[in-house]
């Protein structure tokens, strides 16, 4: 759905960032599991190069997007929120517990045991290629190389890292993407198949448009 | 309480690691929450150091600690345990959906926006100080002491993050540890107060204690 101005859910997101970060803004994942969850959402945005209103700190402590707000709760960091709401939701959540314990369990591990790796590797190929921080890069790559061996191992022949899609499976898939500038994810066929599934549900779909309709809503402005 | 072999919950942690990990291992960090909420537990452990069986991959898929198991679920990745546990604490969760929501925003800012940098910042100090890892040291630093200052400033005067001591302390404490290995807290008066506070509590010191106590009744092994 589009995003509407009078919805109750509130995020904020980013007006302007470099081509290369389009579509990997982590509001992009809040966006995600609002649209499997078929809740409306409006969205305040900053320029991704500019410095926030130092009162955007009350609500997102280190100045970062996205913020969250739903008129019960306020509350920050693309990982809480997207559980926030996926515990309302039995499209990201199974109801059984132990279905529920998996599912959580995976969201944690795309966001510590295998995001720090991919992003420490993007950071180097994005920001950092200078020559001392490229010559860590084959050392990177063995270990974001050793998380991505394993977690195709778990995933074998399956469509979804448990069951059915949860939203372990839609963070999973937002922190591979951060892979796009390496052919990496070329040499592990079935998580490339996986994150294609993944991207090809039509709430994704729905979310990256909405991300990018924000991006050209806005035109460019000079950084602060 | 010590560990008790007939309890319930049960964990996985490690019988043996190189000095400069002890306290640091993440199965403190579920240690720290059962004993905040009083819940007895046993521990299952493996060389640090060896290969783990095959089949633990089944619970947990990167091998890694802690694993958990309480009768009703098995899980792993240690935040996700962590809140697990949070849920059915009062101790450790605030009861009302605001703070509750602060609180979970906080842990996962521990282990997604100051963790990674931070356990960047001590790989290249524990594992790879040789030249070309170590030039890229004064980047890191700068980027740790980024999310540090904007710690520093939400926790201002306060003696926790929000209202009271939460999972999220738990949590943000255990990674602020992992900083030891550097003078860098020194400079931060307020954080590393902060952490001591959190260091003072009797959940962490049993915690510690058993972590510590599990290391020295298994004699050192052979790596595989």
């Amino acid at each position: 759905m589009p995003t509407d101005p009078n919805a109750a859910v509130h995020i904020t997101a980013f007006s302007w960032v470099p081509d290369f970060a389009k579509g990997l803004v982590r509001d992009l994942r809040v966006r995600w599991a609002l649209e499997e969850a078929g809740i409306a959402y409006s969205v305040r945005k900053f320029h991704g190069m500019a410095e926030r209103p130092a009162e955007y700190l009350a609500e997102q402590p280190f100045s970062q997007v996205p913020a969250y707000s739903d008129g019960e709760v306020s509350m920050f960091e693309s990982g809480a929120i997207v559980l926030h709401i996926a515990e309302r939701s039995p499209e990201l959540l199974p109801a059984d517990a132990q279905g529920r314990a998996r599912a959580v369990s995976w969201v944690f591990a795309a966001l510590n045991s295998v995001e720090p790796f991919v992003q420490q590797l993007a950071g180097i190929d994005l920001f950092y290629a200078e020559e001392d921080w490229a010559k860590t890069r084959p050392g990177m790559v063995e270990l974001v190389e050793g998380r991505l061996g394993k977690l195709a191992d778990h995933l074998g022949e399956r469509d979804w890292l448990e069951e059915g899609f949860t939203a372990g499976d839609l963070m999973m898939a937002h922190v591979l993407q951060n892979l796009r500038q390496t052919d990496i994810l070329g040499g592990y066929p079935t998580l490339a198949a996986y994150l294609a599934r993944c991207e090809a549900r039509p709430a994704y779909q729905r979310a990256l448009a909405a991300q990018m309709d924000d991006f050209d809503a806005e035109p460019l402005q000079a950084a602060a």
